[in-house]
């Protein structure tokens, strides 16, 4: 019913509008088969996560083992029918997370904790660091305590994060970590711990990037897993008296390292038309295998851009990005935009938060390009996507949409378990759902099916 | 209605049936009346279990931390009105951990996996042992290899376990690891990694006994975490050729170390009856904080032994055991079987399976005292336990109760999420669910109560 109104709703279009070049409907009606027969069983995105986690499992940014990880991707796509496969290698600084990480409350109630060094933290050196440890709160608490009120402490700082389907809790309870130890060093604190920032309760930190300001020497930073926090704080409301943490966190910095982006292509029908970019990253912290971030991510897009080539060559080239040191500093995302900046792209799309179904779709051209977005709109409603008000912006690995101001499109994926797994060494193949995991491929294959088709502009955005 | 039709056929019964003496009414109501309080609320099993977690920790058998543990409880036990409260020391030999743990494999798919030792390994040494692994299969598998068929190789054993209610796929899979490294040290192995014997999905690798027959020099032994061990396999799909592991264990047999057990009392209006004994274990694994296995259970069993006490003083004493070193070969159990032998229990029962709901009540005197057994299953049915056929056998902490052939009752709680916790690291307060805790203390208060007040032998089973 509801097809057949849009299709009377067309025809009562002024000339004016029908004088676009319109995707033939046969393409149209390949894209949308091949999203469906994605839908039922997809192989090809199974096939790269497990293969990777597999064959080369974590992939810390800047060493030898991402490196290997864009080995095996490279051969992969290859062996997929991508064309223009390349490496395209960049300098970056590398920090590793050592061999040693340990933190115990050495008085009154000894026992041990499990840790994981934040990256960027600086390392106790082995002997570690044996001081007190003092409950500061929030990162608003800590914010607004004295300076030099930490001088020769160590710093716990707590958060309140619950899981959340669109995943916005990341953004409540993150600032512990992206800033906490930073505020927490230029209070005095020779060192920081905080409650891991995830949502799961079990015996695996989430490490994740520490940032700390100008100026600021970084001092050790690590994560207690939650029930160990949680340990921590019962000790706080157990005694009036001090609590002493032995805490030994041994990461490195490496120094200027090589490592790179992978890319690989579906040529289009018109190379004068700028690519569909499609992108993920192939890093991973050291302590998981990248299933879920982002694994999964580089196996969404590569089997949706294989599956839109299956339904016939496209109008447009489709670029896969596999952009490499993410975690570390976006230093792929960057590397690739400074490079290619000036070769337009059409649109970039990002698949980086797990493998759980999409369930909203939004867009940065809803307004400039209302005949685009909501055709895309109603394609993807018969596989439970919504069509989402706010404006997209893009994820991480798509800096070069961004920084040539293009369309971006954001396919929102069910983040509920996400902070479960997110940087924690439960970051595994077993995580994974099949049957979400194909939904997502359905889903990429039907947007990108479209948007490779599109011989129109894509009228970047607001 | 029930209980006015069972008032009747209590009239009608023969006289030398009403010849027994009976609990008066009003104790009865009043035990009854203390389970009902301890469903809506109960502090003192959580404060036991949490008090003991938090500031104590893990508490390897034989090890200071078992012994602050011992300190911990009695000082608890005291502070809780527990009479007679003592420790009861005994000699037994012990094994610890030790620092280094990692498997990693070299080729050709380099990664790191997480590994545990198993109780009763062998130490690799620092540096290692590095060879290749051979999927074995399971152990029924193994046993079927020829013998020096292992020369030289580490050996990996699987198993097929799934969660089940009643914990019976702990014995399905259990010789995975009671057995598994033994017949692999016996057909040549060097060293032996199992898939972890458990439930859950987690980076936590599950320890537990391993044994070694005599005559067989222990091997190093250690435990993947499923995660871990799905890898290990896929990797055994994925390639025809060798696969190389490097294994590092450092566990240490320290000889002859002091542990002991610790008693406590509530003491009964007649000292010349034999007590009922409630027995529980107060050591855990290294990795875990001993949360669900088995602080849970001390806290249940010293709440209803109070909640019991609390309804008036009982006819018989009540004995709580918290046995030492249970998880390295029931040391604690033994000693005081050999120690208290010619000290007659009325009826023993242990908690030692979690804090999950109790579903079933057990006996082995259904047949000898049926009287007795069907006045408890009638008095636990409004807690949603039912009357259960299987002949009791009881726990670990109880040998006393089988080497006295004396009566023992079975409250079976559900095990369908304690094969994800059990031996792990992460056993934890956060895992115990306050509400089925209090269904535990509920249940054990009026069954305690029952067995307590009851006048007349609880003639011991079959």
């Amino acid at each position: 019913m509801k097809t057949s109104l849009f299709a009377l709703a067309a025809l009562s279009l002024p000339v004016s509008a029908l004088a676009q070049v319109v995707i033939p409907e046969s393409t149209a009606t390949r894209v949308a088969a091949s999203a469906d027969r994605a839908l039922e069983s997809d192989a090809l995105a199974w096939d790269f996560v497990e293969g990777i986690t597999t064959e080369v499992g974590p992939r810390q940014a800047g060493t030898e083992a991402e490196a290997r990880g864009r080995e095996w991707a490279v051969k992969w796509l290859k062996a997929n029918g991508f064309d223009n496969v390349a490496i395209e290698p960049f300098e970056m600084e590398t920090w590793v997370p050592g061999d040693q990480a340990s933190a115990g409350i050495v008085s009154p109630f000894p026992q041990s904790f499990v840790v994981a060094p934040l990256g960027g933290s600086a390392s106790t050196g082995p002997e570690g660091i044996t001081a007190e440890v003092v409950n500061v709160g929030t990162v608003a608490e800590l914010a607004a305590m004295a300076d030099g009120s930490l001088t020769g402490k160590i710093a716990y700082i707590t958060h309140y994060m619950t899981p959340a389907q669109d995943g916005s809790h990341y953004g409540f309870a993150g600032p512990a970590r992206w800033v906490g130890s930073g505020i927490a060093a230029q209070k005095g604190a020779v060192a920081t711990v905080i409650k891991s920032v995830g949502t799961d309760y079990h015996r695996n930190p989430h490490t994740g990037g520490a940032g700390f300001p100008e100026g600021v020497k970084p001092t050790p930073a690590g994560a207690l897993s939650l029930p160990d926090a949680a340990n921590l704080e019962r000790m706080f409301e157990r005694t009036q008296g001090p609590i002493t943490m032995k805490l030994t966190l041994t990461p490195r910095d490496l120094g200027t390292t090589m490592s790179g982006n992978v890319v690989g292509e579906i040529v289009g029908s018109d190379p004068s038309l700028p690519p569909v970019l499609l992108a993920c990253h192939i890093d991973s912290w050291w302590n998981g295998t990248g299933a879920f971030d982002d694994g999964a991510g580089c196996g969404i897009v590569a089997a949706a851009a294989k599956a839109v080539s299956d339904a016939g060559q496209p109008l447009r080239t489709i670029r896969v990005l596999f952009a490499g040191a993410e975690e570390t500093g976006l230093w792929g995302s960057k590397a690739y935009s400074a490079a290619h900046l000036d070769e337009p792209v059409a649109v970039g799309l990002e698949s980086d938060f797990g493998a759980d179904r999409i369930w909203k779709f939004e867009s940065n051209f809803r307004e400039a390009n209302p005949a685009l977005h909501n055709r895309i709109a109603r394609a993807v409603a018969r596989f439970g996507v919504s069509n989402g008000m706010a404006v997209a912006t893009g994820g991480a690995d798509i800096n070069i949409a961004r920084d040539q101001k293009t369309a971006i499109i954001d396919l929102q994926q069910d983040g509920t378990r996400y902070f479960d797994l997110h940087h924690t060494p439960d970051d595994t193949l077993d995580k994974i759902d099949p049957v979400q995991l194909r939904q997502n491929v359905a889903v990429w294959t039907q947007v990108v099916g479209i948007l490779a088709n599109e011989p129109n502009d894509i009228q970047a955005g607001e």
